[in-house]
């Protein structure tokens, strides 16, 4: 799509497009401050450090649950500190922030985003989430004290219980905001450790609980005019790859299901093999299977939870055998495809041993395949050539969730990933370099910049 | 090692032995009351009855752990029971009840006994155990009312704790009568759901700490003669097979090891196949192939718990898994091989996905396969040819533990089994039909008076 022989040409197959034959933007040329940046972000996760693991200050990882006294906490300082560049502050009825930024233009069109969340995982790290809050607010410091404005408002978002850590549903104010949770359902979400507790209740506590409709919906709740989101990646692909920049064009469809395979206990010393009824055993074939058939499609297939009754014992074959199944592809057409051939298999395992056993399956969750917006990916793309060059980036597609996932189904989107070591994430020792967290902010910049331009033109007056 | 042509002959390998040549003694001539048996059997399970799985009288399953009130009752009853036949009866350290039968020879040599079981599962049934005793009472009151008296002592013996239920050791108090058990360690035991009870305070609690040694030891315990033990099979191969006898002439080695597969925890969305170390997935490898491994050996090798962090969610690859390996063979060479070779193939599944995984194991329970003694299963090959012919019994190795097990240590040994419905044991719907319990009776009676004659023409003056 590409060519990077003398002008860059940028070309999209969609009717929305940056202008076809234009030359690369040039880069803002405005520098984000990695030491702000850096102390900031490390400053306001005061509220919420927890679980030590080395001797250095920062070397803690976090427990700022949604909604929680340190969730308020950095909340408040959020909100004081985007008022002090200037921003228009407006909070919905999820407790979404969102801190609007005027451009020069002065239009009433919905304004560019940079949105992420400030909550945590109970055993999380420093950077999911919190990064793409703080770089979006570095952005904003950098613009502001440069004098430099876009020409649509810009803004930053901090979506509530990103996590579904406390809340147990995740992504799900961005959820709300599109369309695809119903706000009474989110509201009555209980504490998972205290169900007296909802987290409506912890909105009205904190004064979270906006006067302005969750919603994308531009008469009653909050338009937004494209959403870019920074990211650590929580994989292994660019630390293992030697990249630093990966532009991600959409996120992959999973489904996971719930499988219960039925057998009948038994003596481990007084049942031969043919008489029995395994499900343990006809389980870990299908584990097995799943992995060797999602490997074959290059999709990925994952057990996380197996479960045997409690009272299960060394010498009892199990008479029940629950295990859970994340299949995952950038395609549905090959998530579906793994599943249907899992099943298959597992037919053929069920009457494998002995006397066989039985199964049956839920769908728990269908989240199908995300294609996020060609001119967010673009201006990603541009700038990330910009500051690293092709090499050092790549297209990548997310294979977790994101508040942009949601996004993406209002308003253009897209997001920026930046190395974490190893691969670690959703674990105090969560880790992105001082130098990624910079990197990923000012591409964050060129990004939006970029956007910002093209949008110009190509709403604008010609 | 049997012709069954014109006069039956006997012929072992060891040196105390049926005599050679002799014609097969004739049956003793009693014939055990199934009526009284079963009616005994049932109204004695009124003590404990539990978890009704049918509308009949007898539709329950039993919950009569060890030493609490309802197996203090039926302790009772016994005792009163075998004192009303004149059996003198002893109570030793660990509440194992003897009740004694005077013989013939008036001789102070031990006992042949018959023992078994008043305890049971948590949701066991009626006849684990159970019908062992009951069948020795029957032996015990038809030699009684026939006036039919025994050449040496004979006597039956309720074994406490065999389930190790309640007090988590199984065969708990033969095991401390063979020696293999530390009385002291048994003592200490704590009942499961309230650790400030001990077997020892439940002993003294219902005056079941006696005063003899529990030893089989002539000068300070209670040694027996002989010990056979008539059960419930536990497994299918009896009903599949059509037979109504299983002459029991050991028990199989078993070895029991745990497992623990360590990888790392990562996002089952973000990881590559190839960057993961799913112990998970290795484990289920590990199961399926140790099942294999275990069937090319006519072995058996079986997985009963598996378990993952309590925090293990579908989206995240564990960071480590625990699971049982239960190897069982009548002979301690293929248990040993199978285990190798289980181990063998663990290390190429380690490193077989993604970055591989590391496991270390422990050996919890060693228990070698047991040969029972050849003149007691000679009694009982000659009572089951009596009573059933040789199609219809058959020699086996128990596949699960039995007092008998810790018995065949310290005196001639050796079991008798009968079919349960299905091979369903520690079930409340476990069944053995009264023809079968009553066959079984006949059987342990027949074994009994054999044994006593071979051993009154072997010990006694030529």
């Amino acid at each position: 799509m590409y060519s990077t022989k003398g002008a860059t040409r940028v070309l999209f197959s969609n009717t929305r497009r940056f202008s076809t034959g234009t030359q690369l933007r040039a880069p803002s040329g405005l520098k984000i401050n990695p030491d702000r940046l850096w102390n900031t972000l490390h400053e306001t996760c005061e509220w919420g450090a927890a679980h030590r693991y080395n001797d250095g200050p920062t070397d803690t990882g976090m427990a700022r649950l949604t909604l929680t006294d340190e969730d308020a906490s950095v909340r408040k300082w959020f909100a004081t500190e985007v008022q002090k560049l200037g921003c228009a502050l407006v909070v919905d009825q999820m407790g979404n922030m969102f801190a609007r930024q005027s451009g020069r233009l002065n239009s009433p069109a919905p304004m560019i985003a940079m949105g992420s969340h400030l909550d945590t995982q109970p055993r999380g790290g420093r950077y999911d989430g919190i990064l793409g809050v703080m770089a979006a607010l570095e952005v904003l410091r950098t613009m502001k004290e440069s004098g430099f404005q876009t020409n649509y408002d810009i803004g930053i978002v901090n979506w509530t219980n990103e996590e579904g850590a406390r809340f147990p549903k995740s992504m799900c104010s961005s959820g709300v905001w599109a369309g695809a949770i119903p706000i009474q359902e989110a509201w009555d979400l209980r504490d998972i450790h205290d169900s007296s507790v909802t987290l409506r209740s912890e909105l009205e506590r904190h004064g979270y609980l906006g006067d302005i409709t969750c919603s994308s919906d531009p008469t009653t709740g909050y338009p937004l005019g494209a959403h870019f989101e920074l990211h650590i990646e929580q994989g292994p692909i660019l630390p293992e790859t030697g990249r630093s920049i990966g532009v991600v064009r959409g996120a992959q469809g999973y489904r996971w299901l719930t499988m219960t395979v039925h057998g009948k206990d038994a003596h481990t010393g007084t049942t031969p093999f043919s008489a029995r009824q395994d499900p343990l055993l006809a389980s870990s074939r299908m584990i097995a299977a799943s992995h060797d058939i999602a490997k074959k499609h290059n999709a990925l297939a994952s057990t996380g939870i197996i479960r045997v009754p409690s009272n299960a014992s060394t010498n009892t074959v199990s008479s029940q055998v629950t295990f859970t199944l994340d299949i995952r592809h950038p395609q549905d057409s090959v998530v579906h495809a793994v599943q249907d051939e899992c099943l298959k298999a597992f037919d053929t395992i069920a009457s494998q041993d002995g006397k066989g056993v039985s199964f049956d399956w839920t769908l728990d969750t269908d989240s199908p395949a995300v294609k996020f917006d060609d001119n967010c990916v673009a201006s990603i793309q541009a700038a990330a050539d910009q500051l690293v060059g092709r090499e050092k980036s790549m297209l990548m597609t997310s294979g977790a969730g994101h508040d942009t996932v949601y996004t993406s189904k209002h308003c253009p989107s897209a997001m920026i990933f930046v190395p974490c070591k190893d691969g670690v994430s959703h674990h105090p020792a969560e880790y992105c370099s001082p130098q990624d967290c910079a990197l990923g902010t000012q591409a964050l910049l060129e990004a939006v910049v970029h956007y910002d331009q093209f949008r110009a033109e190509s709403e604008g007056p010609k």
